[in-house]
């Protein structure tokens, strides 16, 4: 089933119309519109593909006959140099989707790569999550790309999973009260999370029977003592600012079920891709 | 006028269903449905303010009758731990569209103080210019972020603006020609801007009389020249790969009209900012 | 929060302009446009009151000035003849808006007095889960009602929840490594449930290490056997054709966890609701 | 002209999304996406074939290649065991889509039978008619199922038909009054239905030159009478709470031209159909 | 009830977006975005008032909180130099709608009036119909002015109503076939309309039943022996380019129940209708 | 690049949507629904062609396997009973598609017909442009057919241009202020174009350096005088009342850049086109 979700179409349909429109003006202007043509999109750095889909997806939506050839799969890794795919058909069709194509490519291969970094650094130690700080609109392609690199996705959003935060405590009046509201009323199928901010939290959400505990800004040494007192009553989550420079010092300290990492997808850059233009037009 | 264009509406409405879909099964199990809160939005490091249109809009579409008050204005600059908002109303809507809220505000802020950035080290020498290197979904937010932090927009998209690149060069046949057509079927009111590769494509950009040249990867010392060669008789703008670091020396070089950076969009980062629920809760 | 989904939302909206389209031809002929006017929703059946926030809407679509009042709150004993909601504004926006909102109500009130009876039966016993078995386009408006009756939810859609059936574990090669595979690729948070088709299943399910096993077309006797034989090593849901005349010897036979019940939203029939425009217009 | 209307593609849309919204966990987690397979739909009762053109389309939406045979055509008489369609390709497209699909035909088939069975009671004696008591959103599809059935459809909607009820008499002043109006301010091409309480109200209506005159809760005895004093001057509608146990009555008692029925919509119950992977998958 | 049909609203929204997209820069780049206004729309030449609603909803769809006050109402004839509506709010939100709201107008007026001009014709001696040569996208607020010039509308669309047309006939192998066939098939409600060329065709549709009969392109003798043939045994509708030139001849030549003209639609021009802000600006 | 804008799509799918809604009742009522056709679309006055793009859509939308065939080019001059297309497929969807495929061409043809006849009569002599006088929803087919008939267009809407009005320099208190206003402020690519009244506003319109500057509702001899004083030091045009009758009068008068015409799009008429069927019919 290759079909994207209607969010995502949807995110398509307005990324092409806030650059195109009413038209492309130069090539309307300066181009005969019989001209057919071929082009490359190349990575101009390494970086772990994600996102081709899409990519066709663009140029389908703006000339319905236009050829998109996939010249590497979803989550492999390519070479600064190497071709991602070739696009063949109209000229000025392949000239109105090349930034908006590349736009998407440029960030759905950033977070895939950001991501990959983190996924070898843990290399099996523990499964590192993302979150859902993601870029608005674009909530379904940067957890595709977090796929793609190798990590795990945490919920989509609010509607399709249970994370009882502090906020939520305070409101209940305590973690049991809270852990016991969210089993009653939770639907069939769901697990219970909840947010800790300091062991005496972790206590109780023990107590409470919560499915999985996320530590929320724990110190590695925290977190060394929360897998003790744990003992695998729960599945554990660090969180917070975790980054690729104090990664090691988490896991080395303990062995946790999921480390969740924002920065998968706040701080993606967006990696370098480029469309060359096939000097030989048919 | 602060009515937002439509394909804003229609990122956020997409946003909010991505991340609500059918409910925020948290908050709907552990909270009273009846629980009144109030929130402050701040900034965790120094930024440009940006975006707190977006941030009421989100809040007014996921519960009405939400108060939404700006503590902060449009390109204002705002210290770490000032707030930018405050936000009353039910406590369910206030945690429903907090994430959502603050992805909005991390990149709008963020591209504002990153162009804040830019046109401060500018400081009048030149006019700094986005592109069209925007996140897909995000092209007016961004040019309204590089507005907010004091540069000045390219055009739009391709249907509000005319530049003829190397690909039309090559498919018209030339520069002389390119400009001629552009000339004759641009439509009243838009200026012809080309982008030259050397010297060469400058002078016959020239004598083409197109409205702007853009010096496409030109080392400062070739600016310098190109200014001189130009004497007045186009408007230059310098573009390709622009960076903090060399900013300085093309400014040194030569007084250019136009300075179009991609790393204003494509390269800002996320700034951090939090939402704080109020202690005394009504 | 009040707020209703964006596909309740468009539910809504194809609800209206099925009926209405191009506008109350009869209305428009006869009526005088300034008329005011009052109506009682009332029960012509004992019910279970649900979906009058669906009504509402309705009316404030049509009308945006109509003031409804609710008269009974979600989940509460409606007996014959009692009012559910009155409401007030322009005689046409009532009559225009009368047949839509009965719909749309007989159908939410039927699908809550159903779940109610059977959540009365169970009287804690067991909980009674519903299915997708719903009327396309009423997935959200169904699974609220279900709620309302006392019953509880199974997964939303496909999107939520991991349940794997015997066309998966056909193509997978076996329970066994169909369950390894969803343990590797579900989302985090997710719960793993399989459904199995004789006792043979059920020991391999508990092998794998499921969540929850889902017990399709088990005799009542072969519940019993499966309870002795799980021991609580999984949860335990019976599904399948079960009814209000058999239930209780399921109920006898073995304690489960979950009784899932698809006639809960494919077999309720709409219960009798009427308007009544008031005798005394304004 | 096989195209369905636009708003009966949009129910397909919200029914798909609702369902499916950001993908098949289970398939995605548990399935080789390039299996392909092929599936069976099959009645499990006998039935009136309906809808196949639904079912088709949802499988075209979600997997576009998906190859869709119909086995038995509209208004079809199907027993038990036999094949309404098969369908062909890829297996996580047949089971994204086999929930919704037979969602959608078990209630257009049920309509459909319900309706067959009233269209066969009447065996001539008079036309059978709908109502507008169908599910919200549901419009077109249970007045297609109606007639499939062998009934016959009474006005879409509130814009394509005048049928003047006692709430307009009321407010008007009168049946005259109101007939007359509707009689000026109808566009081309209506009849005038009005609806009458009693053997008074059917000598003013005829009196007024209405053409259509419903009898709306009449006894068997009243429609008698009333098809007496009519003689042939409008055409007859009887109307309310007619079901199979007291048709009978009705249609000995006298000839009408129209007896129009709620329940071909408001009562029908879903047949049961069902999906069949065949075991031999390609 | 005042709401407009989803029809007119999705038109106003696309009129909106097409004129405004991104945003109007003159008025970003020029004004003080805090200055409020005031301004008349007035009418540069005699005309039938239509529209306002419309007119309203423009500037309410930009702005909010727009005050639109109208000074004349539907129908109204209206003389040169009259203002129809004055318009109160922000400056920006005024011009911006400006031209959207005339634009509108001048054509709903413009249709109003032509239809009033052949409704005095007229004058009560047949009903003056409009046609579906409307502007596309435009069908019901070309036939709401059509109303407020004092015509009638005949059907809207294809799909509520029954013209059989010459097609048809040839097809269905001849008018009492087709007719029968009509009468068979159309919902409950709908008269049965049929279009003929000669006064053969005026024999066979009498003998088949139709309710009306459409006297296509006949010549005003050939309607006279029209009127006498039918005697009265169907309602007539002459057709085919009538225009104010020719059609007192027809109305001279015999009475016939309806005159249908294309030209009250597909020939109205716009009309003068300009907007003047106010000096005293708040 | 033939795709259409999103915003003409739109448009295609309400003008459809709008007449369809629901099905056409007559041909479902009275035809075969497996009736092949074909059908010519004709001239039936000489007019220059515009719009077959739009037509073909028409068709492939309702019903996605229909032929179109174009038999003329846009902007070539067509002779009357010529054919611009010949479309086969379905007999019922050439039926249903008929009138609104007619719409669409007739004003199309119509507006690129008159345009063709004001370029004609400037023959080089200046360049016609038009304006935002389009009606409501058709902007881009109003000005696609401006092009067709070899006029230029004008700034698309009030986000591609800017056009400084005297309500705007009222505003900003004066003419220098508003231009200097706009060049700080508009974006890169944009000219600033400049409303004024009379010779004084030319001159101060002329200091403050605004690239073009449109002579509202100047005389011939004023127009003349604006020349000889404007010495080429911007661009002119000239605006207001100008008709085919007085066209001649400021082409004699004087030489300017530019000349717009409102009644291009406000005064176009319908020109007449029509559709036959095949007699020979498949």
């Amino acid at each position: 089933m290759n079909e994207l979700p209607a969010q995502v179409n949807r995110l398509i349909e307005l990324a092409i119309e806030e650059d195109l429109s009413t038209g492309d003006l130069t090539s309307d202007a300066v181009l005969d519109g019989n001209l057919e043509g071929a082009a490359i999109i190349e990575a101009r750095e390494p970086l772990v593909c994600c996102g081709l889909a899409i990519a066709r997806k663009v140029f389908e939506c703006i000339g319905p006959g236009t050829a998109f050839t996939c010249l590497k799969s979803e989550g492999e890794n390519v070479l600064e140099g190497q071709a991602l795919a070739r696009i063949q058909g109209s000229l000025g069709v392949i000239l109105a989707g090349e930034r908006t194509a590349l736009n998407f490519l440029q960030r759905t291969c950033g977070v895939a790569t950001l991501s990959r970094l983190y996924a070898d650094r843990a290399s099996g130690r523990t499964v590192i999550l993302d979150s859902r700080k993601t870029v608005p609109g674009w909530r379904w392609l940067d957890k595709m790309a977090v796929r793609a690199g190798g990590c795990k996705n945490h919920r989509m959003g609010l509607y399709d999973g249970i994370l009882i935060k502090d906020n939520h405590i305070a409101a209940c009046g305590g973690i049991a009260l809270a852990v016991e509201r969210a089993r009653r009323n939770a639907p069939q199928g769901m697990e219970i999370e909840i947010e800790v901010e300091d062991l005496n939290g972790l206590g109780e959400a023990l107590k409470s029977g919560a499915d999985v505990i996320m530590l929320d800004n724990f110190t590695p040494e925290e977190v060394s003592k929360a897998v003790g007192i744990c003992a695998g009553r729960a599945r554990l989550e660090v969180s917070g600012n975790i980054g690729l420079d104090n990664m090691e010092t988490y896991l080395d300290a303990a062995k946790v079920d999921y480390m969740s990492v924002g920065a998968l997808t706040h701080s993606a850059r967006a990696v370098d891709i480029a469309m060359e233009i096939e000097a030989d037009r048919e």
